[in-house]
């Protein structure tokens, strides 16, 4: 199976939206395996994310053949397997740069762990931080992080929770580090060479999503 | 196109997933419209979302009929159809609960407007907190924020910024003062009844995308 992953990965890279869709997969996933289900057909799978079956199995086609005949899917095995194709079958140390409301909330944010991803190290430049203890992470200075310091703790994200006049120039300094993800919480876009992967963090797409279904709720448009 | 609308809507409800996607509809048009696009086939708008264009159709076709044959969709009107449907054609006066690190940073936050919500109230229980003023806005105590409250100032929705073990009470209270529509950044999944609608956010799911990203960057896996 890892073979055939390869040999579709140089084949033809899936799109974006496929990616996305094997998080909602991997959730819909660990739903599944936490109520007792085991097995699951593609045509279930596909009406809990609202496509059809057809493109479920084009989506899973791009890495592999993980259906069984008569059987569907077998859930436990099919989320270890879209563990695997995002690479959090491992837990990434991450950094975190910018150390403000919003840095310390996603310090002491719970949900990352569970998921594949530790933060070890945070970073700011503000001389009244850097030095203080939040969470049991030293706030160190911007200039500790440089690429002899990703090297040693295998560093490849960072978060980056700065105002956004600072985005671009700290999103600077991790590239040049080594760094070749940033997952950027500044509400502003980020333009860099192809080498780097920024995903940007939409708060306002969940509020819309809200929106609808209070709409339909409260029957006033 | 309103009427039919309706009719749509009463003959059958959009999946979940359908209306994620007019989200990620809507954040296309927007940066089609930013660079000066006027018109996009069904094709081209499938091609960026990594679905067929049969499934844009579809989708589409809950709402009502917006495509011209032999043009494609008007970038300009479908954005705006899609914020009516969204409910986001107006601004939404939201209140915010909780004032600790993460809520602060949401007080703070510039994304929120441009998408049709404005934070016009935060409450929190804590007396070191409740009358402080963060960016323009006094902390209320959250007894504050009931029935009436909600009436008077026309609030349906919420933003949750409170601690895991605090989310459920907290939210039993916002449906008490009548919020149909909770926000929620707790780590902790809340179930209430349907006539309330929860969002989760989970900010793990970006990094997960990130992750993808950066092993066939890094070449490792």
């Amino acid at each position: 199976m890892i073979d055939e992953l390869k040999n579709k990965n140089n084949a033809s890279d899936p799109p974006k939206a496929v990616v996305s869709r094997m998080s909602l997969y991997l959730r819909e996933l660990e739903q599944l395996l936490s109520s007792g289900k085991k097995t699951i057909s593609s045509t279930k799978l596909a009406r809990l994310l609202g496509i059809t079956d057809a493109q479920v199995r084009k989506d899973f086609a791009y890495f592999g053949q993980f259906g069984y005949p008569g059987i569907g899917y077998r859930c436990h095995e099919l989320a270890e397997e879209i563990k695997r194709i995002m690479g959090t079958n491992r837990i990434w140390p991450v950094v975190l740069v910018g150390c403000g409301n919003l840095g310390r909330a996603l310090l002491g944010h719970d949900g990352f762990h569970s998921k594949g991803f530790r933060i070890m190290s945070a970073f700011d430049v503000d001389p009244s931080i850097v030095g203080e203890k939040i969470d049991e992470i030293e706030v160190r200075h911007l200039d500790d992080l440089d690429k002899k310091f990703c090297q040693k703790h295998d560093i490849h994200m960072a978060i980056l929770a700065v105002p956004a006049s600072a985005a671009e120039s700290v999103a600077d300094h991790l590239t040049k580090a080594g760094i070749s993800g940033i997952l950027n919480f500044a509400p502003v876009t980020l333009n860099f060479p192809k080498s780097v992967s920024i995903a940007g963090v939409d708060l306002a797409i969940e509020l819309e999503q809200l929106s609808f279904a209070v709409v339909k709720q409260i029957g006033k448009q």
